[in-house]
């Protein structure tokens, strides 16, 4: 089935160019009617340039942007005519079926959660990434959507990420697990060990405690976390990547024989770097949203758009919203002690890592 | 000066043999005087074997040991002549004057707790790591002593921190920094964020947050969180560490052309091995305590014992301790505001991640 790809397109830190290119490079292999949101000027002029004059995409006009430096709360409140907001808003009214952003996050989440709102029975939206292991890849949910959550969240990441895990990675029955300091249920802290307590009762595949040690040795499909939690430990994984480059470089280039060797080497390690690729996964669904939305690097080259609109594609053929919505009701008892409802705008002011602003008054769009 | 150092020569995963032969490296080096806690029949034994005959050390009797399958506060409680509970008496009653553990770290966690105290003012132990970064060390504390953490307990840690940055590693006003996931103060949860007023309040030198992104390049000599992120913080770097370096292997044994290169390569990676070298810090100090008391790894080498010994007597020939209860008592008004004073016992039974029991009753030594 062809899908209705809506690309915010003046998102990304190296202008539209790469959105466009991956654009071209995924309708050719699937098809898909892209829609590309931002300014009908520019986006025209570089798509004639990308294709040597052909129009092969429609525009939607949508002339603000919310750039890195705003505040996600109000520029999302003052730009009406923003592109993450225009193409949010296509998916509400079923023009698109899916986003594609690799723009501002804290204003994606922000136009994610106010626009599409969450699925019934969904309390937070979080950012499901793809984690490279020895045993293939693994899904770890929040990567930096929520803080402070509570465990009733934490046990519905485990139904979206288990949702994400069969019907996307086509895991039979994921192995879901908690990541945590032990591997015993009482290890941990306050809210995590709450948590097993509600995966354990759910019908879902709960290995029970995923140590950090472990992580990247593949016990786990899906690996819970709070956002604060998940993207420190996410990010810190890069930077020990990132000092690991530096000291191999030194130690590559430290005389005449390492450099030979690492010439010798070269071929090996670019496959090892292949394996490591973020591009290869194209960006992170951003789950419990009534919509489908990926959440792309800012940086991304045209592969990595192609391979997000193909994630895109995969979340929608599969259903993977509705086989959510599916585990929820078959786990209704543990939704039943939900003590915690606050309102949707307390908890977005609260917890957008990605915000800039200090103190900012509630929108009119407030829920 | 010659420090009188006990080794709880029952823990480590190898027995006593490395533990005896790192206190043979350490006393020929520094004079100190040190006693090995232990089974006296056991020690005198092991001490022959190691020195021909001879019997340099002191060996204090203490026929019980903590096994890593125990529950701590359990097995605490019962053995009254385990080895770190004799050797942590020891310190309390100045018959030592640090204790080097390789043994179960819950239990060392609690003897510490219990019999040493917590310097006055001081709520809780923190564990103080050593990371390697792109510009030399920087110390994580808490390391996994505690989870849950109040604000006030994360400015504590920074006031522990710094003064073992300033004292022990030698710098300069150490940068103090809030391991978080954004840079701004009003980026993380709802404890960092506080903590970090706390921290703009004092004399400490801080630079505010360090996102997760950002460890590994060295801009911080001192990184505060709880103990649950920071577990985790230093748990997946192995974690990820591991998995490179079986990608690494891997790639190198790929084609005879690899195996080649790594032929070439392996002096220069084996200086990176040495860079990275856990046994180089030789153990973490578990700050906070009034004692003097060193975590180290229960696989532990005679190498990586001498270093622990080595940084025992670098925290007491600098006075760490009367540091830290300097810079707090400088800071007075800060710990004025502390709101959270939990009994010592109710702190441990619901923070010791190394336990491994279900349910315990309050022991007789609760305080």
């Amino acid at each position: 089935m062809a899908w209705k790809i809506a690309i915010d397109a003046m998102g990304g830190d190296k202008g539209p160019r790469p959105l466009i290119e991956g654009a071209l490079l995924a309708a050719a292999e699937s098809g898909s009617h892209i829609i590309l949101v931002g300014d009908e000027h520019l986006l025209t002029a570089e798509m004639k340039e990308s294709t040597n004059g052909g129009l092969p995409f429609e525009i939607r006009h949508a002339p603000q942007v919310i750039t890195m430096e705003e505040s996600p709360v109000t520029a999302f409140r003052k730009k009406k005519a923003a592109s993450i907001r225009v193409a949010m808003e296509m998916v509400r009214a079923r023009e698109a079926d899916a986003v594609i952003s690799a723009g501002h996050t804290g204003a994606t989440l922000l136009a994610a959660t106010l626009i599409l709102k969450t699925l019934p029975g969904l309390d937070r939206p979080a950012i499901a990434t793809l984690l490279p292991t020895m045993r293939g890849h693994a899904v770890l949910i929040d990567a930096g959507a929520n803080v402070d959550c509570k465990p009733i969240h934490l046990y519905q990441f485990g139904i979206m990420g288990s949702g994400y895990g069969t019907h996307v990675l086509q895991r039979d029955r994921p192995r879901v697990g908690m990541l945590s300091i032990g591997e015993e249920d009482n290890k941990g802290n306050e809210t995590t060990k709450e948590a097993c307590q509600l995966l354990r009762k759910s019908s879902l595949n709960f290995v029970g405690n995923v140590e950090a040690k472990a992580v990247y040795r593949g016990f786990a499909d899906v690996i819970v976390c709070d956002g604060f939690i998940g993207n420190i430990a996410l990010k810190i994984s890069e930077s020990f990547a990132e000092m690991i480059e530096s000291f191999l470089k030194e130690a590559f280039m430290r005389d005449t024989r390492s450099k030979l060797g690492y010439l010798l080497l070269k071929p090996s390690l670019g496959y090892l770097k292949h394996k490591m690729d973020y591009a290869e996964y194209g960006g992170a669904p951003l789950l419990g949203v009534n919509g489908t939305c990926i959440i792309a690097h800012g940086a991304s080259s045209a592969k990595a758009i192609k391979n997000a609109i193909g994630l895109a594609e995969r979340l929608l053929t599969h259903h993977v919203n509705t086989h959510i919505q599916e585990d929820l009701a078959a786990n209704g008892d543990i939704q039943q002690l939900n003590p915690h409802k606050l309102s949707l705008w307390r908890h977005i002011r609260g917890s957008i890592p990605f915000s800039r602003e200090r103190e900012d008054p509630e929108p009119e769009e407030s829920a």
